[in-house]
């Protein structure tokens, strides 16, 4: 980190910075500009608040140089991570399309949503048993009820399961159902979860929460990576801001910022990114040619119907039509 | 809710829609204006998801006419809800100052801090046992040993305490020392602990996410109202903006529109709404000017120590002025 | 628009909010919900301010029901509108690549330029002689000068130039020399400038201010389209949100939903869009994948000496690459 | 400024960086650290773009360490400025009230409004004679015969009047009218209008753009002050964010912020932070106990019937409460 000095800020203001900074294990570089005097802090000082030196008499400001994640950065990892699951492999030359509805309803739903997305060309089933609403009078999800059919959905299609896990206790019952655990959007700071999924083996598909910043994205994976497990997969589905026309803004710049920052797969979710399905199948093919490493869709058999999110969703048919797309841009890209 | 047809929609397609509303046990009023078809549907229909019917042959968009949140609205409940701990009465005409370290370090530490803000006109202790960081690496708190440093503050100083719980599983050891238990920005939309704190009576302030709106924050209050605890306050504490000057953007509006829209106390922070100290009180008059029923805000003895927060962090001499300041305003507004 | 009163809202206020809509010429249709009664304002009421209903006694709010836009929506003009400026047809089956420096800086920059991205298949020049700058102490452009150099790079390659127009004095002077008038981001909603080019002939490239809605773009091309001038093409470059890891947030979603709602072509500006070079290839795949009209890339032959904006701009041979990449996926979504 | 170079780089690229710093004719300060070398550069480098460096081999990014302001900064000109119009000093002692209707519609309303707002306390006029409007079809002011009926009321009242200027062609009809300029906030990055307010004597009142940081709006005040004109006030209107119950989000924070870096006088404008008349009191108290030097109100007779902004207009009866609610919190914090 740097810290720069207040104009005018006296020799013994200086000193006592730097008494402070060698203090804690650190070696300084001082330089005395023309208007402020600039204080390099060498060594890896990622560990320290840096607040501590803001308030420090004669302090303007601090600076940090390295980046806050390490085991998520591509400095410490240079290739690329492939999460595996049940012999999909996410962040491999193939695209990985995961699709399936919001909410598992019913096993007719479930069931046939799987064999149509497998017909379609996907390679993993979605579908939320817990679901976080906004509104505690909403369909709040069948719970195990849900994992049960996803795991019969599965038995039916061949397709292995991604679905979502909204606390720790919660952990042990879904990783005995799912092949991968999601993180929704809104816990992507809850941090006892990130810590439970981080004591278990099963792969994890970690969505950026809407008003997080990659930087926070890349600190909440540091989170499950730090606790042990390895295999994260991040999902870039939209942001929140000013925009009215969509439910989120889909941060397609996140996909090659985060493919030269981080070794981690990601995935793109379109059906969020925008919230209106007829944007969905564009956002998609835009999502590949940008370099994502999959996507994942909602879909639905019958939107109309859907307990849940039926205006992002797709009918089978049109996800089909998305998936010919996408196949097609991801050749150009140099994927299949 | 309104459900608006597109241009030259069809009878059929308009008596679709009709036909589905009615099945859903609502009646209808049509209103065919000049270029656009309107369905208004008559009856309490905030349990429907609005998008089964922007799905529908024909329509172009609905629109919501009643607010989606109930116990929380001072439409069922105009009279405003005081919430009292221990003699302290959140909500009433007096203003109820929370003060204290942002995380209990050290017995010494602690204690100093409650006598310090005791003296100086504070009447809640504020502190930290369990920390949400964005970094692993970061101090995380000193958990259980914290609640028990903040029982002796507590003791030492008379002051009941406020402090964070994180996930549910801590909400029995948190209520056991706890006066008011804080639910963090962070974890506003986590529902599994919004349900766990409305299933104890103990009572909570509940943050503003700094991504979440305030109908959010309202639905996020009445999980909690729904689940049986009618005892919430709700905290402003700044939300995420382009603005790189502050921290965060302290939102005042937020203050009389909540005023007006529920019965429930707000309490602003500013010391999250800025990020600096310098700040600080500025921010906190401003809150009471605009009828806040309270402040929390962060003070430590040697805030250039502090182990999280110190930049934004009163020393102790300031905040007392900062009280002082404070009552003076909040007579001018009626209150004490 | 339809006009909702307050629950409990008298027979009388209703009536009186009834009168008041007739007597600026419009019918309504009355509607008594449960909770709520809702007036429905029958006939064009674009023209009327709804602030005007929300003041009058027993209102609660009032809702739009038609878009503000009409000569830019595809309700009124349903096919799309081709912009032509000296053979090259913006908005047809071909991509069109606009691509130059930020600046115009001396002959020899802007002729080796213009040469080099025709012969990477760029079919229009851009470059600036007028800049908005956020500094008064930066370099603010050639002025006329840089026009003349503009028209030399013209005469040497062949390609048509767009170049930006800040003041409506200037509007004369620069439709002398330019081939297509840019509107910045900052001057989007410049109303005064917007009737100026609106009274002139010469197509317009009007970008998308970085704090303005897509509606908020689409009223603004209303502006022009309303002042005479049918030849506008629109231009996304990003909007300012929180995140920080990149200048602007290219709103992807923008590109399907501007062609859904409105028949003007869409250019994508990834060089503004991201504001590094090293993503600007990436998001230009995006750009064209998700539909776009075209493209608008920063090139310079010697980024690292440029006047402006060098970290966003492109050398030559890699725009070569990116003009290759965007043909093959122009040609996978039907276009060349 | 501070260039940091990437993990790795050699002692070749440093060399080259050195030199290209030098030979701008800077000295540098170079810091070997553990993991990156730091290069300082010594001397006021505000006038260089950073990105020059950016794009060197070997460079990871710098970092500005002076703020890019001068003329605007409390360190170049530290003691307050007062800017005078006709006899009332804003920025010093005197909270300064403004206070009238959106628009100018006819001379009964402008005068009937001057004598209300002047009987309740207001010591300037404001009002808009031509009108930045989002819709081409919206009512855009009444233009000169607007400033005439300002001028009219001025002399029935005695009350200075402020009064928007939209384009450089503009000004000089608008100074022969008015006492003060107002610069909206669409224009706030207008840099031809600046400079033509530069290049007079009149005070400027200079709105903060709705999706523009502090440094921006200081910046701006840069372009005016560095013109020629020193006699400019700022104005907090509200920020564009995510909350949607309100039209904007008032920075309460830029009150203070600005204060301690600038020496210009800052009134808050709640009518625009608010955009409902409900809200305007309660934060018209905060901005002043915040710190504001004075605010600006939108008054109107008969709100139902404006115009324009009607919705967010108070009446002035409410008008004088509010005034005498804030003068009360301007004693508590030393002002009158």
């Amino acid at each position: 980190m740097i810290i720069v000095m207040k104009k005018g800020a006296s020799a013994k203001q200086v000193s006592g910075v730097v008494a402070r900074v060698e203090s804690l294990g650190y070696r300084v570089h001082l330089s005395a500009g023309e208007e402020r005097t600039i204080i390099g802090v060498i060594g890896d000082d990622r560990p320290i608040d840096r607040t501590h030196f803001d308030l420090l008499d004669g302090v303007e400001k601090t600076v940090p140089i390295l980046k806050p994640f390490k085991m998520a950065s591509r400095d410490m990892h240079p290739q690329d991570t492939i999460v595996s699951l049940d012999g999909v492999k996410i962040g491999g030359p193939q695209i990985v399309i995961m699709a399936g509805p919001c909410s598992v309803e019913t096993r007719e739903q479930i069931v046939e949503t799987a064999l149509a997305v497998k017909e379609a060309g996907a390679q993993v089933l979605r579908g939320g048993a817990f679901k976080p609403r906004s509104s505690p009078y909403s369909f709040q999800g069948l719970g195990e009820e849900g994992l049960e059919l996803l795991a019969a959905a599965r038995e039916a299609s061949g397709l292995p399961f991604v679905t979502e896990v909204m606390s720790p206790e919660q952990v042990p019952l879904v990783t005995r159902y799912a092949d991968m655990l999601q993180i929704g959007a809104r816990n992507m700071q809850n941090y006892a979860l990130l810590q439970a999924v981080g004591k278990v083996s099963c792969p994890v598909l970690l969505k950026r929460g809407m008003m997080s910043t990659i930087e926070e994205l890349l600190m909440s994976a540091e989170y499950i990576l730090s606790s042990g497990n390895p295999r994260v997969a991040l999902c870039e589905r939209g942001i929140r801001t000013f925009e009215k026309y969509t439910r989120n803004t889909t941060d397609i710049n996140a996909i090659p910022v985060i493919k030269e920052m981080s070794h981690l797969p990601v995935i793109l979710d379109p059906s969020h990114g925008t919230g209106k399905w007829e944007y969905v199948t564009a956002v998609a093919r835009a999502g590949i040619a940008a370099g994502a490493d999959g996507l994942i869709i909602e879909v639905h058999p019958h939107p109309e119907e859907a307990w849940s999110d039926g205006a992002q969703s797709l009918k089978p048919e049109r996800f089909a039509q998305l998936v010919t797309q996408v196949r097609k841009i991801a050749e150009d890209v140099g994927r299949c």
